[in-house]
């Protein structure tokens, strides 16, 4: 943790001007919500990488919830059995201000009985 | 925690083959590296976004050393104090091998005896 995460007179003095959440951590928290209650996706959240922002600093008492949207889901070239999956979830808190925007990309499983052309057509 | 986390039977059966690290600890870990041995900005480490992927996993035992790169340095239009740095951390592990990339946005404060001019050379 860093100065302005749990020192408040730091805090205060820093660019944050009070105590803020490190981003890491509300993507943790975000990665929580999304395992807890998200898309019930097969075999779980696998992770292959994204894109984040944190347009918003995350203050003590923040209440902080999670808008996931579906972008797009690609079968995989390499794996045919799997797939991928675009998802974007913001991270709102009680004001309904985005504190983070993470659009991430998952290795998901296929379901069996779809064929590549109605994988394609659903994407 | 997903049960390829902690459970090692499930992590057998699922996708991961074995025990993985969550990509989240991961980059939490990383942050911890680079605020306790990183590059030295005044002020800390402040993200205000990136890009991350994760083209290996992580598995017990392993052990992870960072390289970063500062791959940019620009001056805020709107904060005449401040800039932001473009950084690249590449998370490898014990073989060499990286298991986590990210490009991440920091905002930073700027030397004020540096011009706009030096400041952009430098970028």
């Amino acid at each position: 943790p860093q100065p302005f995460h749990l020192d408040e007179r730091a805090a205060q003095e820093s660019w944050a001007q009070g105590l803020v959440a490190s981003g890491w951590h509300t993507a943790s928290l975000t990665m929580r919500l999304l395992v807890e209650s998200g898309p019930p996706i097969a075999g779980g959240l696998v992770g292959i990488g994204g894109e984040l922002t944190w347009p918003q600093p995350v203050r003590p008492g923040d209440e902080l919830r999670v808008l996931v949207d579906v972008v797009e889901v690609t079968p995989s070239r390499s794996r045919p059995t799997h797939g991928r999956l675009k998802m974007r979830a913001e991270t709102l808190n009680q004001r309904g201000e985005a504190v983070q925007i993470a659009t991430m990309v998952l290795l998901v499983p296929r379901n069996p009985g779809l064929s590549d052309r109605a994988a394609v057509e659903a994407s």
